[in-house]
């Protein structure tokens, strides 16, 4: 069976996206910072790891990218997830006896509108979803309630009483699979790329102008200052590329303008976010 | 005296950067959420608002930019300050006594290596590190501590027992200053800009030319996927200036490349960031 490093617990949105990944014949190794999954996956002792990155509520999880960066281990593939967020309770509780909502940051943001109905009730920030509905189910509170996911509900034993309450519902979180050793697959068409510019105007257009050169799409950039040098940035790309050979020039070419070219991870682009 | 927004309870960093930008004799108006801060600017009960936008750690606070383009305030100004963080307790506490360390996810995150000199103490994440020392204070906690500033723990009659325990010292918080009503000033050298764009490869080339060729700087930039456009993107971009008349010319050459244009705001750059 093959072991999988998730963040968060059984029940966490990671795990759903291991098993979409990987077919639910998986062992899932929990860890309690996202840090801990790098680690199990750079030892060996755990094959895969599977990190978000990014969500349509609040964007790139630039952090993760950034361990990503300083980590040995590359991006080996890519799974969307579409995200839907539920209220439950212990079983009979009804929502007027409910004081106090437990979840994580992102899952309270993106049950905005719902909870604005309920201004009396105070909304407690959790690490992450599946485990503040651990928390309800056992300490059986029955003055409180988790926002977390259908599959966490079932495995807690806890009652949904309002189902889909995420405000957008076009709502993706997008992971990477992360693996020690990472081999040429021929299906790959899509990179992560990091690099450094100095602070001239204009390096980075010289940096696209490669790209659209070789007919290569630009699907997310970001930068973030690079801490000691005040006017240098590092950028965060991601790429999806038809020709291989296109991508292998356009490498060749940007490492002549750019410095501390990093590949994160090639890998096959997964069609479905954002896309439903 | 004016009055001032901000997210957080008072000794929250947000107030620390509204007293270095408006100086001390101000009325901070607190508020739980960063939406509440924006509504109270928008609606003309409190004049001001400061909302972090961008650290050092986690990047772009990218949720704030986004409740800053659908709003109808306009950044009017830019704060940054450089963070310490210190883990404070009810005075007399051993630190071998703390079983639990209370604080906000990123100041948790900016701690990462003090923090695992103990392994054995839990972290719980809270809505922010000015309420987590309140906490600490208020429920008379012998073995817990918070994690927040100087300020902070003078405020809520807290002793730090290990000060500047931030893994990076150059730790920077960036802040906008909002306005519901703003007008030119003279002294304005940068600005905020969001853009969409369809996704032809190379698009984003022919704006960020643009710029180059009028010897406009660019800060900052970040892709946010459309909700329901699959191949559309928003960007975000911060701009620095030298000359009014080149950052206006090229605003008139991209409105005919970009939709949907939006100056979230022109402001006087403040120079501190990752500068110290």
């Amino acid at each position: 069976m093959k072991k999988i490093a998730i963040q968060g617990i059984k029940g966490a949105f990671h795990e759903i996206a291991a098993m979409k990944y990987f077919g639910s014949d998986i062992e899932v190794i929990t860890c309690t910072r996202f840090k801990h999954v790098f680690e199990h996956v750079q030892h060996g002792d755990v094959a895969y790891g599977v990190v978000a990155v990014e969500n349509t509520i609040a964007g790139s999880i630039l952090s993760n990218y950034v361990l990503l960066k300083n980590s040995k281990v590359k991006v080996s593939g890519e799974i969307s997830l579409h995200i839907t967020q539920n209220l439950m309770v212990m079983p009979g509780t009804n929502i007027k006896q409910i004081k106090e909502v437990y979840s994580h940051p992102i899952a309270i943001q993106q049950s905005g509108e719902f909870l604005n109905n309920y201004p009396e009730i105070k909304l407690i920030e959790w690490s992450d979803t599946a485990s503040s509905a651990q928390k309800i189910a056992e300490e059986k509170l029955t003055t409180a309630a988790a926002i977390a996911s259908e599959y966490a509900a079932e495995l807690y034993g806890l009652e949904i009483i309002a189902s889909h309450i995420e405000t957008n519902k076009r709502n993706y979180t997008r992971f990477f699979i992360i693996e020690r050793n990472v081999h040429d697959v021929v299906e790959n068409n899509a990179a992560s790329l990091c690099f450094e510019l100095g602070h001239q105007p204009g390096s980075l257009v010289d940096v696209l102008a490669v790209f659209k050169r070789e007919h290569i799409n630009l699907t997310k950039i970001q930068s973030l200052p690079i801490l000691g040098k005040p006017y240098e940035y590092s950028f965060y790309v991601d790429l999806q590329w038809n020709d291989r050979k296109k991508y292998n020039r356009a490498l060749n070419t940007i490492l002549k303008i750019v410095s501390n070219l990093s590949i994160l991870g090639e890998y096959k682009h997964d069609e479905s976010f954002n896309k439903e």
